[in-house]
């Protein structure tokens, strides 16, 4: 199970890709798209498709994690977000590669235990998490943060899939899910 | 010259395409694609790329407007048109086709003579410039709208460029020979 978390933006794009084998997790590849900043925003935008395309072919990830579409408050930022989003979600889906989103919150909960965690306390968690030599760049790490989570999460809810049924809604279950992964095995 | 006009959305993406023969302007063809207002955003996009691909390659344009990058005072909008306006800056870029970008108002300007044309205005103009027995839909008259802009001021920016030099900025030459356009030819 190859999982592909992706950070975007418009000057900076981290993706990262992250294997799960049985209960472990292992750092596959990682990397930041630097885009040129002088370029015409739709140069740039080509250069994130295939940035991502190359990156897809070479590790073929099954699923693509992504944050969940929250709103800036700032209406230019989350515009520009939006187009650089838009070009990874069309990369994914035409790759046949399934997204999932979380929220950023979800994301420094799994990884930290709380959503209140800074860009460099992430860092340094991802970095044990995969046991790597050094911390990665910041948006890498975030990106790496995302395929960690939905590899975590994703793995909870399949086995609640496949467990018995359960009277309670999917969201009762895994919040109960959770709770008790956390008590017994701190994430 | 071709040029293909595009209303991007997250719903509806209106195109259209015109051509300029001398001095008189040529409806060649519009449309409006309608998304499936149920699918995943990144199936919407996938839709968008596969109908702007299918069009670019029908008609062949040299050139594509669109609407300058204005900002919604709602980041929840400017976010989710973001992502429908970057992967048609996309589609646009790896085919080759240069993207002009264009304010409404200015549109609105070219096509009705002030700034606050409302939408039937435009369609009853665009209409009436283009020779259609019909107004075309809202999108879709949007779009012809942005490629008839193109093909007005596009032409005065060449004209001015083939001239004598002229110590003016090109800003000022254009607004001079917008107001001399206006004044000899009611746009």
């Amino acid at each position: 199970m190859l999982a592909l978390g992706i950070d975007p933006g418009t000057l900076n794009l981290g993706w990262g890709v992250v294997e799960r084998e049985g209960n472990r997790l292992r750092h596959v590849a990682h990397g930041v798209v630097r885009l040129k900043p002088g370029a015409a925003l739709a140069h740039r935008l080509v250069d994130i498709a295939e940035a991502l395309s190359e990156v897809i072919s070479v590790h073929k990830p099954v699923v693509g994690s992504v944050e969940s579409l929250f709103f800036h408050k700032d209406a230019q930022a989350a515009s520009k977000l939006g187009h650089a989003r838009g070009v990874v979600l069309l990369c994914l889906a035409r790759a046949n590669v399934d997204v999932f989103e979380y929220p950023p919150a979800r994301v420094k909960r799994t990884l930290v235990g709380h959503g209140q965690a800074d860009k460099r306390q992430m860092a340094l968690m991802v970095r044990a998490v995969l046991g790597l030599a050094e911390p990665p760049a910041s948006d890498a790490a975030d990106a790496l943060a995302l395929a960690i989570t939905h590899l975590r999460v994703g793995t909870l809810i399949r086995a609640l899939s496949e467990a018995a049924p359960d009277p309670r809604s999917p969201r009762q279950r895994l919040l109960v899910a959770l709770g008790q992964k956390r008590r017994a095995r701190p994430l």
